[in-house]
């Protein structure tokens, strides 16, 4: 268990560094910034490089919506849940430090850690049942992509590119409205180190979350889901 | 059938809710927007997750025109069509709505859904002519990709990769001349919940895509395609 | 032999409407365009879904290098090669004469076609031994992919992901040096479309990519490539 | 041996040339420019589309950090090591001739070859202390992929995927501290030919990206990465 839970606090930590690092330290880089688009890809390419990478040791789910939407899918162990969420935990804030410690190397840093938020701390201004609907939703079909791309009766191989560019796409729709989570261990980090407002509406995004992570699962059973993975 | 249905209802409501979504929230975000670059991966990404996903339950249409398609390709029972094309069309309905309630938590929210159009309702000024010729020689490669990446003969588990970012490849070219289409359910979905010129027009997006796509499958048999999938 | 040119006639039509069709509709539409990194998808693309939609069938070349490079390295009969060529060139007409039918369907239309030049016909005024260069480097290493990524050892089925990629990453680099072509037949159907500099540079766009392709076909034989594809 | 390293040569000429080709002469085109995520894509794709063509004959290492990692984790020979390196560095400024050569063929060339760089020479002005940690970091990572997705567990033929696009990501994230190196190679062929600041900075370079190269290897033996590749 050891071994699987430090490979979910490494990846964990890839996924927070690289999707809020690109955030943080090039998307708004002058004239040449790689946008909301090259953050959407950096996310997805975290979950698709370390699911090959990973895959075979821990699941890599790196994501408590995603552990606890798999364990309402019939695909993982409730009891073994809890290690596999606080490693993921740990991997976002250490990685959140690490960020800032770059970040803080060059002048005009902000602070700033690409937390998510809703209202005021929403990029575009949406209000909370916006970012609520938008994160519930969103999180329900990754974990239905997760559940159905892993599938025994899906082709062998190719989930982690289902699941790392259904990231990029959850990030492509969904930045401006909460800066997209659908992973709590993706917010608590950055927001632990930003406090302020970021903590303050952090509830959010572990509650949206995991009830679109439950939600999702089971309605991938109902479609017809074996529950073979 | 009923869970093929359904699993064909949710994947069309991703599609909409993906492509769309991310065309009306995040391609005009100021200074670091996706644009049309990232609605064409959100659109194509939309296709490439659910095929992965329920591909092996309803073989993932999510589109009346790709369900026609295989129909003339002799790829799909006749008979089972219309129930395939009700659900892809309710479940793009649900995601405009989906939409509209997220998209109305902002202020500033011009009502739009990113429908499709020509001449004065066309992106970049297209007239009705240049809508069409699209729209039907888009579809016609559309399926003919579908047909052969699904053939026996092509590299088994691929043809979600294929089709997904052919789907992309497609936003890449008609973004400006139709808002691209290619697929009636994504075309009726907004239009229904937008009104006004968007459903006066939404006729084309119903013939050009199904004379397109039968057109494509009877092009691919012709080059020597088998039936078998 | 009727179907396989028939495949390489439509194959290179997709390529040409989609990589040129993006470049004169879609990148540089005001504010949200795809820019060359659009483009160099979207001719990626072309070849990345029809490799996989026609592959089985023609092996699907759509270039006269590619079949001459394939020629010099042992893996397509020369005899072969002539009604190959004829049809791409023809594919390629085709499609620029339906790309200015649709574009022509919007106030404002240049003319230009995305044809392929140097020296005052360059995007980035590039001389003519720099497009040189840049046409015969290029080329070889899109022939090496080829080779290498359809080689017995390399593993089956990812060779349409490697070689559309790689068509790609050749625009990524080159789109403001010659508007790339190391694709005789692509650098045809729009030149003889639009006439003028385009026509009389377009001896170029046959010498450099030939030679290019023929040079990386047998460097690829050199470091210790089989025969087998 | 000799066509081992004649491929890793070749192999690494396509990186630098691929890479750095388009920052030099894309990235900042006017209006329609690449930007840093175009050359993200083309870093990672000049990766993914050698390991297809010639993972099969020398393994594709392109970068002494990659090697020496790989012998770190038990996957490479030490006494091989010397002459990989060299064909990479070699390759590499054989790349960087070429570009100048073509960068050259037009007018306003600023002699800049997309350096590696810190404080002054750092994209966005990033300290030494920030690239440092950047590059043993993202490095660390960089091996982690290639052991995982390498290893005999990982699903066969994927690699080449999540390495290339792993490197992408890489450069997504870390631009705007170093230009990004990661790699030895690719850093030392462009300071040669541009010579001043970039050289006397070579150093991290070479230091970083080897220590970040070791200990990602360590840490994917850790967390219970067997040997076989």
């Amino acid at each position: 268990m050891t071994q699987r839970a430090l490979a979910e606090l490494l990846g964990t930590f890839w996924l927070v560094f690289g999707g809020c690092g690109s955030a943080i330290l090039a998307a708004a880089f002058p004239d040449v910034g790689i946008g909301l688009l090259g953050v959407s890809f950096a996310f997805g390419l975290t979950v698709l490089t370390m699911a090959y990478a990973i895959g075979h040791i821990s699941g890599c789910h790196l994501n408590p919506a995603v552990t606890l939407g798999l364990v309402a899918g019939g695909r993982f162990p409730m009891k073994e849940a809890p290690v596999y969420i606080i490693a993921q935990v740990i991997g976002a804030i250490l990685a959140a430090a690490a960020l800032f410690s770059i970040a803080n190397g060059a002048e005009g840093f902000s602070g700033g850690l690409a937390t998510n938020g809703f209202g005021e701390h929403s990029p575009g201004g949406y209000n909370m049942m916006a970012g609520l609907i938008a994160e519930v939703i969103l999180t329900a079909f990754f974990l239905m992509i997760i559940m159905g791309a892993t599938d025994g009766r899906a082709p062998a191989g190719f989930a982690p590119i289902a699941i790392g560019l259904g990231l990029t796409l959850i990030h492509l729709i969904s930045i401006p409205v909460t800066n997209t989570s659908v992973n709590p261990a993706r917010s608590t980090g950055p927001a632990l180190l930003e406090g302020g407002i970021a903590l303050q509406q952090l509830w959010l995004f572990w509650v949206a979350p995991i009830v679109g992570g439950v939600l999702g699962a089971i309605a991938y059973r109902v479609i017809g889901g074996s529950d073979d993975s």
